[in-house]
Order: structure tokens, then sequence, then C-alpha cells
């Protein structure tokens, strides 16, 4: 293999594939990107035992100045040759592989040999046949990801929670996340298709995913038996497998009652819940109190071997009974964040049950919901 | 106590003299900040065992809008009563404190009581007879102490070696460091004065107080029995204790012969030793080799199970015998730092003896040490 490229242009595409490759693995040669290149250009793969990212540098692309002398394939320690890349003298670099394993580095002056693996021991990607494929806007599954990975459930006793439950149906891409204590659930239309899933993704996935969408203006979905498949662009995929079993039915813990309602900015709730937070965190148990009534609506908390906090909100509008209820202020600020500066309205039932928020422009596309704390 | 201070100035006092406070400490009452309002201003105060930071916002500071109803003093728990003043909603706070020991603090809508300490119980700060004291450009001491503090010892076995010797003599400021595998020595001439000390301070103590040199002009330094005493402007004092005992004289280790020179841009060399220092670093032994001749000197380093690397360098002047040495990229880069983009000249005498580093344009000011590593 011997090639010459534009330095930082590679990066990019080695700080995307680098998302898959972790220096923590049972598979040594995992460590690695492996590096290939055909008639068409230069393709890294980074993988892990959940994700592998492939990405394609073709020789179409000016930018990259990509020139080929030979084709080959050959797996570098990721880290230590991105490091060495980041660090090179000059605009473009030239890797030369001629026999071995080892590869030779040049840019200007500085010449490195970095010891390599085969290619061939690296592990295939799946090979998928695909019926199914959904195209997405890449901001709508921004969205989509970011307002329900927040739910997922970090706790490895219950595997199936820690993924987000994606039934896709009737033209409707329905998200839905939930770790007992708190729900996100988002709908978004996508015109009429007949393409028809049900799977589960595991959060880190979609964390990793997501962080890939800047730039990115569609989203080609393809699902298969146990791996989803996002085509980002045209030169870059992501494949992530799927979790195996049944997501709870979590629509049944969305209550249809509501004997309060506030009507709120977001980003004005978020300050005051901060602040507030602020003082339960020192405290021992890290609750704080919502209290709504007609005439005057405060955020609270207190720890007696701390102190006490209290905050008149202003809300644009309160209606039904008068409410006191707690509740855990990391899981309602998470909440908050992911409305941005919308208006939202809060509905509660009793102080014992679940309570919802939900954009006051769009009550059915997006809901969160926060299961109270019991004090007494 | 009660007082009205505008929030974002009282932050940055808070942000001086949190420098000094540690969350772990033996004594309880050095996690908090010591506020002293009186009939000339508000006066913070941190301090642990080694440090002490004293700062004021006189009434005469329009920007900080002191207003004060009543003098008193408090100890509060600094990072806990930073991160509130940091969050809250308003431009200015109130703090009142009128009997027992819990501050009311409020802004806009928001309002907090927190437990703070008697401040009867906050250790004094040293009073101190100085005779002594040398005025200093805060450019000139942030410079001194970054070139030296670089080379002193992390080892606590080595004390005496942790901290910086200033000799202060004849009009002339002398600061070195050594940790026995480097040595840094930097000489400042600040006029004619009859100021004498020999003084060692620790280097986290002067780590911090450069810190706090960005914007200050001047920098008043008394000297006294055990402690240094550092005037920021104004209303910010620094204490330092010294380190007590004899600095070794380093002098002695310095060559006065050079077999061999080479004149380089230091930054440039600085690029080709980190460049190197990526492969040392994921070898076994942490060396890499300068060749020096007049034909072509170059920079390289070899672990038979990661790699090679070599960089041809050019430098503007090479004379003297060719010479092959070996030593330790991270001592070698931390010195090139400290001699920004200036033109250097890299002395050697043999590959066994320490090599001097020393800025072209002023042999006798600065000088950098660096004992090489034997490989054979």
């Amino acid at each position: 293999m011997q090639f010459t490229i534009n330095r930082s242009e590679f990066i990019k595409a080695m700080n995307h594939v680098s998302r898959a490759i972790s220096s923590r693995t049972s598979m040594p040669i995992l460590t690695g990107v492996k590096l290939e290149l055909d008639e068409t250009g230069l393709t890294l793969t980074g993988s892990n035992t959940d994700i592998s990212i492939e990405t394609k540098i073709p020789f179409s692309d000016d930018q990259a100045q990509l020139t080929e002398t030979q084709p080959g394939s050959l797996v570098l320690p990721a880290a230590f040759f991105s490091n060495i890349v980041k660090r090179l003298p000059g605009e473009t670099f030239t890797l030369i592989n001629t026999d071995g394993l080892q590869a030779k580095i040049t840019s200007e002056s500085a010449e490195f040999d970095i010891n390599g693996q085969d290619a061939q021991s690296y592990p295939h990607l799946p090979e998928i046949e695909v019926t199914n494929h959904l195209v997405l806007p890449a901001e709508t599954l921004t969205e989509v990801i970011s307002q329900t990975v927040i739910a997922v459930s970090k706790q490895l006793s219950q595997p199936i929670l820690t993924g987000v439950h994606f039934i896709i149906t009737g033209g409707n891409l329905t998200a839905v996340a939930t770790d007992r204590h708190r729900l996100a659930q988002r709908t978004v239309t996508f015109g009429e298709s007949d393409v028809n899933a049900d799977i589960i993704v595991p959060g880190p996935s979609l964390t990793q995913l997501q962080a890939m969408l800047d730039g990115v203006e569609t989203v080609d979905v393809r699902v298969a038996e146990n791996q989803v498949i996002f085509q980002l662009g045209e030169n870059t995929v992501f494949y992530s497998r799927l979790l195996e079993g049944n997501y709870p039915d979590a629509s049944r813990l969305i209550p249809t009652e509501k004997r309060t309602t506030l009507t709120i900015n977001a980003r004005d709730l978020l300050q005051t819940i901060e602040r507030a937070a602020l003082l339960s965190h020192e405290g021992r148990s890290n609750v704080i109190q919502f209290m709504v009534s007609d005439s005057r609506s405060t955020i609270s908390s207190n720890s007696p071997e701390v102190g006490r906090v209290e905050e008149e909100i202003f809300a644009a509008q309160t209606s039904g009974d008068e409410l006191t209820i707690s509740f855990n202020p990391d899981y309602m600020r998470e909440a908050l964040k992911s409305f941005g500066d919308e208006e939202i309205q809060i509905g509660f039932k009793t102080p014992l049950d679940p309570f919802t928020l939900v954009p006051t422009n769009n009550e059915t596309n997006f809901i969160q919901l926060i299961t109270p704390v019991r004090t007494y």
C-alpha cells in the first residue's frame, strides 16, 4: 500500500472512526484502525463489540488530495498513529507499506516507521441483507436522540432499559426510553411509507452517532436481524448492534389526567432548578420541592446540615389544584434541557403520581415524564 | 454583617482567594472563605498550610458597587458559596448575617440560607516585620517563575529541591531550581539596591502566584523569617511559607567547556522533539537521540516493539565535534518551551556531560541544563 493524502482531511476521517475504537478491548487488533486502499479511494474502519464505523475518502474528494501509488491494506495502532499524523509538519503525508507489516510515514523532514498488524486478521463487518430502509433529515435524528437518550438506564442490571426503543410504523417513528424513574418519548412523522421496524438501540451507540451528525444532511437508516446501519451522507457508515428482548410497554406509565398545570419557559425554570440543585447536592437526600398555587409558585430545598434555598418562579399560567411535590433535580434538569428555550406545560395529577412535561405548541409528539420522590 | 455587591466583581476576588483553599485539609475551617466587612471595604481570605491569599474589595471600587449596611465577619464554605454566587440570577447580590452563623444570600427572586462558621476561629495570618522589600514588574516575575519552576523536584524525598532558590544581592535576583536531572537558572537586574535575601519558595506556591499575575503591573516582594509576601497591585496579598535548609550550590553543575554547539530556533526544535516523544513514550525507555554534525543533524528514537522515528533538523549554525547524545525528551520539551520563539544555542561537552541551552542574544542571564541518559 502507498498513498499521499492531505493531513487535516485524513484527521477528520480518523476522528470519525476513532469513536468506535477503544484502547481497552479483549481483541488487541481492535485497538487499531484498518486502512484499505483500492481503486475507488481509502477506507478507514474502527470497531468495538457494539459499534463499527467505516468512512471512505474517495479519490474524487479534491480537498483530500489523495494520490495512490499501490493498493493494499494494513491495521495500525489507532491512538498512536493518529497522534503522529496530528503532529506531522507538512500539509500532506505519505504512507508506504511495501512488504511486511511496517508502515513508513513521511511528511517533510519527519519519518516514522511503525509496526502494524495484518488486515486479514481484522474482523469482517457484518454483511447485511436489508429490505427496509428509511431516510431521515440528520437534524431530526439528532433531536430524537438527544431528547430520549437522557432517560436510558445506566444500570447494567436492566440491560433492555440501557437502549432506546424505536418503533417505525405507518410513516411514524416513535423513540422511547425509560429507566423506571423517568421516561422520554418523541414521535416524528416522515411521510407515507410501508417500513415497519421495532428495535432497541444501545444508548451509548446513539450518543456516538449523534456526535457524528453535525454537518450531515440526511441519514439512511437500514434495519437488519440484529444490526442497525446508519449511512451518513455518502462516505460514512455507522453500524450498531441491537439489544435483544422485549421492551416494556411504556405508554401505560403516562398519566392521562392532569389536576394541576403550569406553563413556563423551560430555560427559565432550568436555571432555577440548577440553583436549587446546588443545595440539594450538598445535602444528604438529593431532593427539591415544587409548590404550585395560583398566587405564588416556588422551587425550594432544605438540608438542615447545609442550609436552605427558596425561589419564586414566574409561570405564564397556572391552573387547577394547589400542589407540593418532591423530585430529583437532576432528572428535572436533563428533561428541561431537552426543550431548549421553548415554553412548556407541566402537568401534575397528585404528589405521588408521575408528572409530565410537554411543549405547549405540540402536546402529542414529545413528552418527558418524571416520577416524584416520596418524602413521607 | 450586611452588604450588597456586584456579582462578577465578587467572583473575581473569590477566584483569587480560592487558589489557597483546598477541600482536603486537616482543619475544616480552612475549607471556608473568610469574609470581613469594615469601614474600608470587604476582605476575602483563603488559606492552606502553605499559602494564604487575602484580597480586598474597597468601597472606592466603582465597578464592585459595594454598599455596606453593617460591618462584621463570617466564614462560609468556599466551594459551595462560590457556586451559589456564580449561579445567582441578578447583577448584584446581598448577604446578610444578622445573628448566629447563618448567611442569607438574596439576588432577585432567589434566596439561600447557608450555614457558616465563626470568623473568630479562623487562623490569623502571620504578622510580619519586614525590613527588606523589593518592587518587580509583574511581567518579569512571571518570566522568572515560568522559566525555573519547571525544574523543581516532584520527589518529596528531596524536600529542599521542591522549591526555587532565590538569591537577591547587589541589585540582582537569581532564581535557580534543579531536580538533579536538570537545572534552570535565571538572573534579572533590578537596579541599585541594598536588599539581600536568600530564600527557597515552594514550587506549587510559585505556580499559584504566577496564575494571579495576569493584569497586575508591579509586585512588592517582602521577605521575613519564614514567610515571603507578594503584594499584587493595591488589593491582593499572597503569603507563602519558605522551605528551610541549605540549597545545594547549583552553579558547579554547569559545565564551562563546550566542544559542540548548535544554534536553532527553540520552537522549531520543540516541534521535532514532541514528534519524537510520541514514539519514545510508547516504548519501554523514554529516550531520544540527538546527533549533531556539520553536514546533517537529526533527532531520532527507536523502540523495536513500536517502531522508529528520525527527523533532520535545520540548525542555523553548528560547530565543533560530531556528537550523539541521548536524553529524556520531556525534560527537553519543558526547557525548550521556556524560550518561546527565541533562537538558542545548545552547548555540549561530551555525551556523558550535562548540556546547556541559552538564548543566543544573552548567554549570562538564563540557562537551562539537562543531564543526558547513558544508553550503554
